[in-house]
């Protein structure tokens, strides 16, 4: 599964050099993993909900073409790789006529607890482990 | 004319307390006017590369009930007075069934140039300032 | 007691005007209150850890001259007033060498639990109170 | 040389898992990069005031250790590599401890022109370069 989160570029998001300053990239990565729990008929809104959380471990971001402000952005969703202790999302960021790449990344998260202890989400909560593992297919 | 803007609030834009961080909400102001001046048949991205700038001179909002992450957030914007050096926008923020009022607030700005220095707008660009006054109707 | 928060203009905090954008004075407020409540002898991540919250009900803020990437940035932070239901905060934003305000603002806030129900912070927490009493003087 | 730079974590930066948002860790390296280069007597307003400017082609981010509100940060910063064309660099993120390590990252960017067209720094800007070349050292 890949899901597409379509936006428009904010004027907040600019920096001097009149582009969309490289910060928000993360921020829209999130945006594109917001839509794909919601897709995935399991809202991170709703995990949280149970206690559990996603803090990352690492993210990167390779930046291809400048996004401006007023760009109709659109990020594209999907999971690279998951276990029972972590969870991989790749994504890739076009501009709306789908012409032109603007950025590839990658974030890999942690399952936890409310605490930031590690847990075992195929044993915690079977239901959220295969409704991912069916979206990553 | 009234424009409303949707969009999620992002997991980024929340606080420690588990709610939108006060701070996006000129943000979310500046995404309704984003869509206002695009209504108005005048993007703002048009109007700045005519040279010409909207820098704010005052904002204020006032907050009646916390958005939180994945909320369905609604921006109703609209001019409340103009003249040919200024104008001036309120916003009402509610969720999606409208059945909140989140914040209302107002923002107001100086028709600059590039330099910031102030110029008159219906001078200048009287076209600008026929569509603003039409939309301001 | 007004108290004074320095930090250097970050490059992401401007936008394509090429001024830091508008969005960032509430934050610099903020670090003007984290910097108070310290000198007060009441740091706020010690208030919150008592599970008291302070979320803002308004906030206003007037811009009279931009700041820039790298200028040196003092907020002059005081308490305009306090009720044991609420206080609200004044703010002086100068550039380093004092010679050009760039802006002014207010918080106005709610004593609140971490459910953000209002409470009697007098009552509840009287110490915090007579320190922040004092700090008003 | 390794340059350190000290500030406070804002509360705006933290989100709602109570830590700091991993996309403020590239606002941080930038608040570093800021600093080397003021180190190196060649602050970056000067370099864009020559019109030339710095992009991100690529970042990545390693977590260990959330910052919380209120945390006293340290982050260290050198480079890594440069070429006539790109520079690297690396950054180490501390509590003020020095005991906990939080984060580590780099970020690659080319030399450009304010319309992000490359540019050979070495050639076009010698004394850049060896300023550079110096603190790299």
């Amino acid at each position: 599964m890949v899901i597409d989160t379509c936006f428009t570029a904010r004027y907040a998001e600019t920096d001097q050099m009149g582009i969309v300053h490289h910060s928000n990239y993360p921020i829209w990565f999130e945006a594109g993993r917001t839509e794909f729990f919601r897709n995935a008929s399991i809202p991170n809104s709703q995990i949280e909900a149970m206690g559990i959380l996603l803090p990352l471990t690492h993210m990167d971001c390779s930046f291809m073409s400048p996004a401006k402000y007023e760009d109709e952005i659109i990020v594209k969703t999907r999971i690279r790789s998951m276990t029972c202790a972590r969870i991989e999302f790749d994504y890739q960021i076009f501009n709306s006529e789908y012409d032109r790449l603007l950025a590839t990344g990658s974030t890999s998260h942690a399952w936890t607890d409310k605490s930031l202890i590690p847990l075992n989400i195929k044993k915690l909560q079977p239901e959220i482990w295969l409704l991912l593992e069916k979206a990553a297919g």
